[in-house]
C-alpha cells in the first residue's frame, strides 16, 4: 500500500477566502506522481491553538504532511510556534539560518528589521531546508510516524523548496512506487464524447481515468501503477489516440524528459521547423488569436476589424462575394500581398455585414489558411458567454493551423 | 462573538490535485461577508471512513458546515450515506426530489440512468435544498448544535444553491452582524507603496486591512465591523483615496447595489457617455490590450506590428523621427486617418528599430493616445516574463488611458 500524506495549510487569508489555494492541488500532484496517496487537504487561520490541534491529529493519522505559510517575520506567523508547542520541542535558534537571512538583507543593501531574527528559530531535532529565494527557511521532522516538513506559503519558494529539498528527502526516507501520469491532450471534442469513444476500448481497472476541461481543451488522463508494463502502456495508449483521432494535439508524461507539450509550443515547434512566418486578420477574437503567440518571432502582424466589410475596406478591396468563402480567400490574399507573411490566418464572420459578433447567441464563423498550396477553409459556431466565445474561437483558429501545418496543409 | 464556520469539500479530483478548490474560498468569502468567523477548510476524497470522521469531529467543534461535492449518481458520491451513518439517520426516499430529477431529463428529452434514482435520498429530518441547475438537490440538517449544509461541487450549481436557499436559511438560523467590505482598485503602484502610503492614516484597530495583488492591480481591502460609523467609514475612504491618488480608478462596496466595478467597466462607462470611439495600434502588447476589450463597440479596429518601422510601413509612413515621442504622434495622426476614429491609442516600442520587445529583459515602452484635443504621451518600463510584460503592458495603456479620460484628456 503506498504511504499516505496530507497537505496543510496555514492563513488567515486562505480561510476567509482572499486567497485561492493552489499550493494544495499542486503539492497533491507531485505528491500523487511520487507514489503517495494523498488523503486530505486541511487549512486554518493564524490561530495557535487551532495549528496545536491539526499538528496533533495529522502526526496520529498520516505517513507524511506537507505543511505550507505562517514561516515569515510577523506576530501572525505562528507554525514554529506551534510545532514547538504541539510535540514539547523547544525552538533553537539556528546560526546558519540566520546567516541567511542576514545575507540575504545584505544582498539587497537594506537592513535586517528586529523580528526577521525569529525566522531562524526551529524546533529542536528539525532538518533546516535552505531557501535561496526569500527569508524563510523551511524545516522537516519526523513526529511519531509522520514526517512533517514545513515550506512558506509563497508559491514560488514553496515550488522551490519542494524540489530543491522535500522531494529527494521524501525519496529517501519513503518507499514509493511512482505512478505514471499520461495525459492526452485534445481541442475541438467535448469530455462526454470522448468518454464515448473511450467505452470502445478496454482500460484495465488498475489505470486511473480521468477527465479534465480546461481553457478550451480536455485532458483525458490516465494514471498507471508502477508496475505497469511500459509495452502495454504505449499500445493502450496508441489505441485511444487512434480512436480519438485529429482532435490529439499532444501526448504528455511518454517520455518523462520532455516535459509539459502544450498547443502553443506543437505549433512553435512546426513553425520554427518549417521556417514560416504568418500574419492574421481577424474579425471575430479581437486580438486574442495574436495575443496566444507573445513573443514568437514567426508572427509578423494582427489586425483586427469590427466586421468583414471594415477589414476589406482597410485592405482597399472595393467589393466583397456573396459568398463567404471567396470572401475570405479575397481578403488572405490581399493580407498576404500587404504582409509579405508565408501565410495567412484569418478567422472571418460567416455574414460580412455582421459587427461584434461575439454578442450574438450562437455565432457562424469561418477560419481560414492561405498557404503556398493554396486556401483551406471551414465554418464552424461557438456558444457560451463573450469571453468563453472569444477564446473558444482563438483556439478553434490556433487548432486548425495546427491540423493544417501536421497534414501539411 | 461571530458564530464559527468551516468548509468542507469532498472529491478523489481535489485531494489529488486534479483541480484547484476554488469553491472553498467563494464559500468563505460569502460567510465573513455575512458575518461568520471562518475557521477551517477540510477536504477529503472518497472514502466513506474519512467522511464519517470528518463530519462527526466537524459537528462536535462549530456552529456551521458547508460541504460541497459528493453528491452526484454515481457510486463514488457517498455524501448522503456518510451523514446517515455519521449521524445514525436513515436515508428517505423524497418524492419532490425525485420528481425533479425526472422533470430534469424529460425537459432534455433523456431516459433518467437508474443510477440517478439514489439522489433522491436524503437524511432523515433533513431540508431539501432544490436545484433547478442539475439534478443534485442540496439539503440542510442540524446534528448538535451544528448546521450543516450540503450542495454540489459544480461551482455554478453551488453558487446558485448558495444563493437561493443557503444565504437566506443562515440568515434564519443565526444572529449575524455582517462586515462591511471596501476594496479600492488601483492601478500603477505596488503593494509595498501602497502600505507605505497608508501608514500615515490612522486605521483604527477594529477595522480589518488587507491587500491582494492580482492580474496587474492592488486591491487594498477594509473590512469594518457591523456597528462602525458609515459617516466614519465614508471619511476614512476619502483620506486614505487622497493619500493614494490618481491610481484609484474605483472604489467597490461603497453602495452595496453597485456591485463590483473593474478598469474595463470604469472605460465602458466614460467612452459610452462620451460617444467616443477609439482605434489601436501597438507593437507591444500583441493584440492583448484589444482582447481585453472583448464585444465593446466603441473599439473599431486594432493593428500589431512587431517593430514600429513595420507599423510605419504598413501606413505608409516613410520616415520616422529620431524623437520616439514625434514618431508615436506621426503614427497616431496616420491611424486617426486611416480609421477615422475620434481616438487612437497607441503603444510602441521605445526604440523604433526594435522588434518583439517582450524578450528583452527590462522593456521600455510608449504609451500614446491622440484626441481632439491632441496628442499625450508617457514613456514607462516594464519588467517580468514574457507574459507578465505583456499583461502589465495592456494594463499600462487601458489605465493611460482611463486617467486621460478622467481628466478630460
Amino acid at each position: 500500500m503506498n504511504p499516505r500524506l496530507e497537505i496543510f495549510s496555514q492563513g488567515e487569508e486562505i480561510v476567509t477566502g482572499q486567497v485561492v489555494d493552489t499550493n494544495s492541488a499542486w503539492l497533491s500532484q507531485q505528491a500523487v506522481e511520487m507514489g503517495f496517496t494523498v488523503t486530505r487537504h486541511t487549512a486554518v487561520g493564524d490561530k495557535l491553538e487551532d495549528l496545536i490541534s491539526v499538528l496533533q491529529d495529522v502526526a496520529k493519522r498520516t505517513d507524511c504532511c506537507i505543511c505550507t505559510g505562517g514561516l515569515g517575520p510577523t506576530t501572525d506567523d505562528l507554525t514554529a510556534e506551534a510545532v514547538a508547542k504541539a510535540f514539547d520541542l523547544p525552538l533553537i535558534f539556528d546560526e546558519i539560518a540566520f546567516g541567511q537571512i542576514q545575507q540575504f538583507f545584505s544582498n539587497r543593501n537594506r537592513i535586517m528589521p528586529e523580528c526577521n531574527r525569529k525566522q531562524a528559530l526551529l524546533p529542536k531535532g528539525s532538518l533546516r531546508l535552505d531557501n535561496t529565494a526569500g527569508t524563510a527557511s523551511g524545516f522537516a521532522l519526523q513526529v511519531d510516524r509522520c514526517w512533517f516538513c514545513f515550506v512558506p506559503g509563497v508559491p514560488s519558494e514553496m515550488k522551490h523548496l519542494f524540489s530543491q529539498h522535500i522531494q529527494p528527502l521524501l525519496l529517501q526516507k519513503f518507499i514509493l512506487e511512482p505512478n505514471q501520469l499520461i495525459t492526452i491532450r485534445t481541442i475541438g471534442i467535448g469530455e462526454s464524447s470522448l468518454q464515448d469513444l473511450l467505452s470502445n476500448i478496454d482500460i484495465p481497472q488498475c489505470v486511473q481515468l480521468g477527465f479534465r476541461a480546461e481553457l478550451g481543451e480536455v485532458q483525458t488522463k490516465l494514471l498507471f501503477p508502477a508496475n505497469y508494463s511500459q509495452a502495454e502502456l504505449k499500445n493502450l495508449i496508441e489505441q485511444i489516440t487512434a480512436q480519438i483521432g485529429d482532435a490529439v494535439y499532444a501526448v504528455n508524461g511518454l517520455g518523462r524528459e520532455a516535459g509539459d507539450v502544450d498547443l502553443i509550443s506543437v505549433l512553435d515547434n512546426l513553425m520554427t521547423t518549417n521556417e514560416y512566418t504568418i500574419a492574421i486578420a481577424e474579425t471575430v477574437n479581437q486580438g486574442l488569436l495574436a495575443a496566444k503567440l507573445v513573443g514568437l518571432p514567426w508572427l509578423l502582424s494582427s489586425h483586427y476589424e469590427q466586421s468583414n466589410m471594415h477589414l476589406a475596406q482597410q485592405l482597399n478591396i472595393n467589393y466583397l462575394d456573396k459568398d463567404p468563402k471567396i470572401s475570405a480567400e479575397t481578403i488572405a490574399y490581399a493580407v498576404q500581398k500587404k504582409t509579405d507573411a508565408d501565410m495567412v490566418l484569418i478567422q472571418l464572420t460567416g455574414n460580412s455585414k455582421a459587427s461584434n459578433i461575439l454578442h450574438e447567441k450562437s455565432c457562424v464563423i469561418q477560419n481560414g489558411l492561405l498557404t503556398k498550396k493554396g486556401f483551406n477553409h471551414e465554418t464552424i459556431s461557438i456558444t457560451g458567454d463573450i469571453k468563453r466565445k472569444q477564446s473558444q474561437a482563438a483556439l478553434a483558429s490556433l487548432n486548425f493551423l495546427r491540423k493544417k501545418l501536421q497534414g501539411q496543409m
